[in-house]
This record gives structure tokens, sequence and C-alpha cells, in this order.
């Protein structure tokens, strides 16, 4: 039940051999990765997947690689293989969940992947009991710690963003190309992870609109800070009765909003359920450690439990978004306009836009 | 797997059974209580604890009796019957949890007690699994509702003490006789119940030094707020490698801390692990919904694995504190005297003493 794989030899995969080293009741047997490793793994280093795959003494594998490619495979066929699979990667989860739950539940394993959303903050499993027995109808967080590191350097230092983006990048925040994070398309994959656990249905990354903060500038986010407003991008996530309404968005709060303390690189979820509302979970959102705590996390509750399963995504989902509200446009002269309930045509008429909270 | 019965029916009592008729898959069989609630609930109804004890279809019980001296009799019976409890009564479990843990080991069943500390907020259980694979270094919390709601009254509406228990006690937060809470002795047994998942040895509620607020007045609480401090009630806890050393005092908090920000009967609980560092949980500390939703966390977490268990707990903890630090001592006159590293005795001579974070 214990004998573990690594897929994967990067920052968090390290990360997760140092902490399987601390626990004993883990047993590393290998690790896949490029050859060049050799000198730092020695035999733990296998460099052919099948070697992994087909070893019949490994229980449960992590898989650290990223991206979708590699990664779908080797999820598939550990699947296949009635082996358990942890992962942190967001994207191959987000695109392929129903495939890995009903292949997991047809294999009588289990796939989890609490790292996710959220880094180290334990939510998907919390939130997996919570919608088991409430109505939740709300789930509003500060999902990406790059995004939140800009607006806090830009809000509380006043750095100019460029230098904001810099600085999280020589800092290992965010990634050569930060697209991904600027224009909320790491969120989406976030916000779909949540819904799908919280609705039990198949969710398109396509059908979650998301608006960036790239064309954030410091003539903007003076007139933002001079309403006596904070700017935090925020995911939000509405659970209606036949519907969900998901929005990435740059979102103007209050300061007594707790979610406009959370600052630098940290992560905050409110889960408002009808029972138990609000629960706000805080912790790192990224980072060697914090992913792979929530790996270990994991790794020891399939260890307890090896049928632990979450659900199946049973159909597909409506996700529609109302754009009710007040929202701030600025056009390409910085000036200001504000719609109540717009169109998305409208919105899409502006450099910048943000939600008021 | 899942039968259940509840013992109370209480104000918790009745949330349960509330969000189990919500649950289709868990099966309510009895409720045990005095005979008067017979038009209440009818059938469901039983006057005798060992009606319940002795009904072998019964899988898990649901103690909501509060107190230690029938819910002690009722917990001890169930696990010696083979069948799991669950229960959101600190008293009970801060000094018999070796002793319930020792019988739900031997009897192969599970004791869960998610609700005792911070309500609805999910705290036993991931504490419990990042202590499997972290090295925990500090708790530091706002545990108990009623104070933090006095201290919020008092700070933010200028509210006289007497006047915010009067309130407290008129909106159900605070007990007839609320000295339990005003002195700390609530979070005795709540930090009592963390440090014992932490460690996995026994700890003694006299060993925990605590310090109240029943002697606070606004001449105070004005010399505090003057140095632009907030007071809040915390409990912390600092694991060291040779013992732990806990303290229940009000703290002077600067405004840039997260826990200062947390108002009225919200509970946070800040985890300090060496590879996870901090988590933050923040919800509602109490109450009929967010209690039992603790509750039905883990009879959805026992119904799911029924072989769940926490640890036994191998040996008694050292527990002595050292009281480091800047404390700010009030005397008779409202005087206030600043002591560094003092000694407990020193402490004591005074009216009123916090500690500066």
């Amino acid at each position: 039940m214990n004998n573990v794989a690594i897929f994967g030899y990067g920052t968090v995969g390290k990360g997760v051999k140092d902490l399987i080293s601390l626990n004993p009741q883990f047993n590393l047997v290998s690790i896949f990765d490029m050859p060049s490793k050799k000198d730092e793994l020695g035999s733990l280093l296998v460099t052919k997947i099948d070697e992994i795959i087909n070893n019949n003494k490994i229980d449960t594998v992590i898989e650290c690689l990223g991206g979708d490619t590699l990664a779908h495979e080797v999820i598939i066929k550990s699947l296949s293989n009635h082996k358990n699979v942890i992962t942190s990667n967001k994207e191959t989860i987000s695109l392929h969940l129903k495939e890995y739950l009903d292949l997991a539940n047809k294999n009588n394993v289990s796939i989890q992947f609490e790292a996710s959303v959220g880094g180290g903050i334990p939510i998907i499993y919390p939130l997996s009991i919570q919608s088991d027995f409430d109505s939740i109808n709300e789930i509003i967080g500060i999902l990406n710690g790059t995004t939140n590191f800009i607006l806090t350097k830009m809000q509380k230092e006043h750095m100019p963003i460029n230098n904001a983006i810099l600085l999280a990048q020589k800092l290992g925040f965010a990634e050569k190309d930060p697209t991904s994070d600027l224009e909320g398309l790491d969120m989406v994959r976030k916000a779909n992870i949540l819904a799908s656990i919280v609705t039990k249905k198949e969710i398109n990354n396509d059908d979650i609109p998301h608006f960036g903060i790239s064309k954030l500038n410091d003539n903007i986010l003076k007139q933002i800070n001079d309403k006596n407003l904070i700017l935090k991008m925020l995911t939000r996530i509405e659970f209606k009765k036949d519907h969900i309404s998901i929005l990435i968005i740059p979102t103007c709060l209050r300061g007594d909003n707790l979610l406009s303390k959370i600052d630098y690189e940290t992560n905050a979820i409110s889960v408002f359920g009808k029972y138990q509302d609000p629960l706000m979970f805080v912790g790192k959102g990224a980072g060697k450690y914090p992913t792979a705590s929530a790996i270990l996390q994991d790794l020891i509750r399939v260890s307890k439990n090896k049928e632990y399963k979450y659900c199946n995504l049973k159909e597909k989902a409506i996700v529609k978004n109302e754009f009710t509200g007040t929202y701030l446009c600025f056009d390409d002269k910085n000036k200001l306009h504000e719609l109540t309930n717009p169109d998305k045509k409208d919105l899409s008429k502006y450099k910048f836009v943000c939600l008021v909270d």
C-alpha cells in the first residue's frame, strides 16, 4: 500500500521526495526523469515511464510533470494499471477530470489533486466533504499568488506593474511567459476544479469568462484606490439552481472585506454554504513545500483509505454569467466609465475592467 | 454502516437531525432524551441509553449531551459496544481523550471530535493529517467566539464590558455563567485537544496557564488602543523539542496581523508548520449549524472509512510556559506596568494582564 513513485523531478518533485523521506511509512521506489538526473538520483532514477507503470509493487504514483501531454499519458496508464494517482497538475485535471474519475472508479483506485488549487491549503478535500451534506452557494477566492503579489506590490509599495512582474519572475512566482497568470487562465482551471467538485458535473474551461490585469497601469489603479477601494484578482463561483456562474475578474474590495487583507503571494478561499457560512482558508498558494505538503495530505489519505473517491462527473454543467453589479471600465485614455449590469459585449470595448464588490 | 443515533436533543442535536435528514445515505434510528420530548420526536425517542447502546443495528452514535458525566458513560459504553462515536464535547474529550482512543482502537471503531474546536471549521482532521508529515511549530488562534464578540463590541462599538456580556448572553453566544469563557477555561480544553492531536501525548488541563478578561474595563482598553494595539483573546501553543508551551492570554496585536481583523463571534486558527507555514482557517466557532456541520464532516468521514483513527496517546506531555516577551500589566488603579520575561508569580499580582505580540 505504501510503495510510491514520482514522475518528474523538478521543484515540486524534489519537495515531495524530501517530505516522503521524513515519513518512514512510505517507501519511495522510483523517480522518472531525464537521464541527466542519474548523478543526483542514482538507482532511484528510471527514464522510461513503463518501468513505473509495469512495476506491480508500486501502489501510488505522484505526477509532478506539469503540462497535459506526458502527464495525461502517465495518469491514464497508472490508473489503468490499478495505481492511485496524486497530482498537482491543474491543467490536466481541469481538462480530463471526468475521464480520470471514471477510470479510477472502474479500476478501484483513487485520483487525488489537493495541490491543484490553493497550493498547500486543504480545500479540495474539505470542500468535497462539505458539498456532501451542505448546499454550497458561493466560493470566492484569491487563487493566484502571482497576480496577488503583483497587485500588492503595486498598491502597497507603488511599484510599477512591469517591475512587479519582473520581481515576481525573479522570485519564482511568475512564469517566463506570465500571460496565463495575468489574464486569469490559471484561475479558470482552478475554478473549473472547484466547481466540478461541488456540482459533480463536467465543466468546460472555454465556458469560463476571465478578465486579466495585463493592461492595468498606475493611473487606473490610482483612480480605484482614490475611491478607497482595494483591487484584488478574484475567482467567483456562484451555484444557482440550474446553472453555475463563474467569473475570473479583478475586483474592487472595501477595506473591511477580509480578502482585501490577503497580500503578496498568499491565497485565500471563502466558501459560503447554507449551513456553514462563511469558511475561509488562507495559506501559501504555491511553492516547493506548500505544494508538496498538499501532495502528502493526499498520500496519507490514500494510504489510510485506498478507495477514497470523490465522485463521478455525471453530466455537463451549464455555465453562464449574468454580469450583474457595477463594473469600473477604463478606456484607452484611462478614462473611467461606470457600467451597471452590462452585457459582456459592452465590457469587451474597454482596456481594463473590474467589478465592484 | 450508516445507521445513526443521537444522544441529546438540544440545539446541536436538532441541527444534526436536520442535516442528517438532508442526507439520504444516513438513517437516523433513535434519539435519546427526556420523556418530555415524546411529542416532538415520536418513535425516534428513546429514554434509556441502553436502548441505543444495545441496538446492534446502530453503527455510529453522535453525543450531543454536553458535560462529562452522562457523556462519559455514553461514550465508553458505545465504543465498548463497537460503535463509532462522534462528539462536539470539548470537556469530555480534553479530560479523557487517551481513554477514548485506547478503547476505540481496541474495539476497531473510531472516535471523532471535529466539532470540539473551532465549531464548523475543519481543523482537527487537517491538523492530524499535517502533523503526520510536517513538524508543527506553533498554533495561534482565536478559539472562543464569546470573548471575541465581547472584545469586538468593546473596541469597535465602545460598548462597556457588562453590556457586551449581557448582549452575548441574549444572542446565545455566552452561557448564563460566562466564567468558563471569560477566564479562558473553554480555550484550555480546546488547546489541550489541538496539542494532543499534534504531539500524540496526553495533556492535563490543569497544566495550562490561562488569563482572562473578566477584570478588563474601558480605562484599560483605552490605554491599549491608544498604543495602536488591538486586544484579542488568544490561544497560543508552541511545540518545543522536549515540551509544549501553552498559554491562554489576552494579546495586543498590531493592525497588520490578520488575527486582529477577525471580529465578533468568528474564530480563526493559524498553524505554523515547518513545510507549510502559515495556514489559517476562519469560520463560525459555535452555533447550531456550524457545530452540526463539523459533526456531519466526521460522520461522512467515518462512513467512508470506518477504521479511520487519529492515534493513540502514548505518554504524558511536559507542558510548561516560559512567559517570555513583553506583558502589559494593570494594577487595581488601572495603572500600567510593563514587564519583560516575567515570572508567573509577578503576573499574578495584577488585575489584568495581556501579552504584546
